[in-house]
Order: C-alpha cells, then structure tokens, then sequence
C-alpha cells in the first residue's frame, strides 16, 4: 500500500513568543521539523512526505530539505487558514489510494514504532488515532460558572498525531464543508459520518508548544539516545 | 488562619522500577522530597508541615529533615492503605482551624506562587484546586467496544495538588467511609457533599512517575532560575 505523511506546519508561532515558528526553531543544533521529517522517512522506505508550511517559510522548509533530504520524497505546499485547509491543501498532492498520515510538525519525538503501528492498524481498520491516558485526574466544567465534575481517568484520552487514515476515507471526508469544531482530522472524519479507532500513543510525542519545551525535548532525545535510562 | 502541608509520599514507586520510592530519588544532588519541602517552608513562615512517609522510609525522611530542615516546623507519620488513609494520618496531626494543603510528594516543581494563590482563594472560597488546560484534544472512551467522543478542550481540565482547604471542610470530610472511587481530595469533599472551587495551576507542576521525568524536572529546574528563557 502507498504511504503518504502530511506534516503539519501551518502555525506561525505567536504563543512562543519568537520571530521564527516553532517547527524551525534548533533543537541539539537542529531544526524541530528535521526530526519530525527524519523520523517519517526512516518509518518506510516507499514513504512519500508532503510537507504543508505557512507560505513565508517555504524557503526555509526547502533549506532543511537541501541540507538532510531527498526531493524525491518530499514535496512543499502552502498552509491554508486553518489545519483542515491545511490538511486540503496537502491532499491535493496525493493521487493514489494510500494510508495516509497526518501529524503535527512540531511532535518531533514521534517514533519508527508508533508509524509503523498507526500504518498496520490504519490498513486493517481504515483509521489510527494515538492516544494516551491521562497521568492527572481530569474534570469537566459545566456550564454553571464554578460547577464542575470528575470525570473517571481510565475513560478519557489524550489525543496526538500522527492520525491516520485509509485515502479513501480522509478524502472524502475533507470534501465536507468546514466548521469551527474540526479541530484535528479525527472530528473531520466523524462529522463526514465514519467512526475513528483509537491505538495506544506515546508519552513523549509532545507538541513543542512553549520554549520550555524544547528543554525538555533535548533531555527526551538524549535519554532515547540511551534507552536504558528511560 | 494557620497553614499546614500535608505532603503526601505514601507510594513505593513499583512503576519506576527503581528500588527508592520517587520521592527519594535524587534532581541535582538532592531528593525530590528535599524541593517539596523546602518550597512549602518558604510560601509561608508560619507554615507547619506534616509529612506521610511509608512506613519503610520514615528514616530516610528524617534524614533529609536532618540535613536541610528544622523539626519545628515538620511532623512525620506513617502513610495508610491509600492515599485517603494517609491524607487520614496527616488530618491526625492537626488539631487547630487551618487552611491546610494537600500535596504530593513528587510534584517537586510547585511554586511559591501557586501555594499562596491557593491559600487566598481558599480563605475566600473554602477550597482551591490548581487545573491546567489540556494541550492535547481530549475523547471520553464509551462502554462500547472502540466507541469514543470527543470533548469540547476548552471545557476539559487537568487536575493537580496541592489541592487546598478550610479545616472545616477537609476534617469532616475525611470522616467519610472510604470509597474506591476517592482518587483525590477533592472527589472525597464532594462525596461528603460539598462543592470545590477550581484555580489556574502551572503546566509545569508536574508528577514525577518515570524516570524521564527527573531529567525533565531537572531541565525545568534550571530554566526556573533564569526565568526568561521559559
């Protein structure tokens, strides 16, 4: 079966407080996004990658590629008003039928293992959403201001990327019309109509979302470096 | 009003796979404990702490007394079956009208800040538990087989300690019959039939539960003393 990654990397960085989007920023002297993208292409060797960018950074997106990659694996798109058209744009890309797999840029420390499951699970199931459990207890705010209720931690997860779907599923289900509430592709796909399987995450697929949390993506590659200290 | 800590460092830490419990195990040099306690004893001067220690490590919890603390300001018991009976324990040692906190042990990173926050909307509101917003999209599994919703985020929160309340709430509460469903404080104080009022935490308030998670607090330790690269 064909495999098609599109990596996500429309945000424009304004909750890091830095000029550059955080999908470029160094992480062990790297960009965060030459993870992201190294991973992928080490997960299947017929793996094509496109690679969604907020129109600005589309030179330094193809300067990665020069530096570590190949052309003939990746191809650039621009990034659209939001996620789902970011997602639209890069489905315009791939023609064939494939499992197709969605992630966020910015989840760096993805793994070969959790691709390779999503890939195996998406093909018998038509879909692969990762998912961890929660380590905090969780709760739900009511309506009513101040009123809020626990929620049983063993029935609620946590959602990651990458997210992934038979071709002949995620394509249509991005012909729908947008809404506010398509807040990844899971939703997309559900209010198309279809169900989603969830499979088991990872805990250290984090988004690096503040810069606090490239630190603590440093440590996680050192300590994955040396899998016996994890 | 009079403050009391009860620090809660009942668990043997199986998940680590180390022969220490958690609390123990050492972030630059010094024990988890030793940055819990130390950060309490600064919130509040007249702060008394009660520390619930297994019973096995009741020495080593002296000795870290011994070498950083003040007795005068530390009581130590004995943890109980869960965490319910050793919140029970500490309640033992508290005789006096007092805004008393409950926190565990592993959450080292806590702040002065988000103790005194506590401390004032519990004087005002009778309770303060710290919540974070979920980074992730949050799904609710259904008793179903591979049936799941998703959540509106926005409305999902993640619970932390140290969760925060009048004396004259938490001592009765903690009379209750013990109940499996007790995961926190704040699910025993609503079971005794009473409301909890929630507050903003600190992302990274975090629980020490794997190995990974010292080197991540490390790293958090250290921006935390240059705050302008969090």
């Amino acid at each position: 079966m064909n495999k098609y990654a599109i990596i996500v990397a429309g945000g424009s960085g304004k909750r890091m407080g830095s000029a550059v989007p955080k999908q470029f920023l160094l992480l062990h002297g790297k960009p965060v996004l030459y993870y992201t993208i190294k991973t992928f292409l080490e997960a299947f060797d017929d793996l094509q990658l496109v690679l969604v960018l907020p129109e600005d950074y589309a030179d330094m997106g193809r300067e990665i590629i020069d530096a570590y990659f190949d052309y003939n694996r990746i191809q650039i798109t621009s990034g659209g008003e939001t996620r789902f058209h970011s997602v639209q744009n890069g489905l315009r890309l791939i023609h064939s039928d494939a499992i197709i797999f969605v992630h966020d840029a910015v989840r760096c420390l993805v793994t070969v293992d959790l691709i390779q499951r999503c890939y195996e699970h998406a093909l018998r199931m038509g879909s692969a959403v990762p998912v961890t459990i929660s380590r905090d207890s969780v709760r739900l705010l009511n309506e009513e201001l101040n009123d809020n209720e626990v929620l049983d931690r063993n029935k609620v997860v946590l959602v990651q990327t990458p997210q992934t779907f038979h071709s002949r599923i995620l394509r249509p289900a991005f012909e729908i019309d947008f809404k506010e509430r398509f807040t990844d592709e899971a939703t997309v796909v559900e209010a198309y109509g279809l169900k989603i399987s969830l499979i088991e995450g990872e805990e250290n697929n984090l988004k690096i979302t503040r810069p606090v949390d490239l630190l603590i993506a440093e440590k996680l590659l050192e300590a994955n470096l040396s899998p016996q200290s994890v």
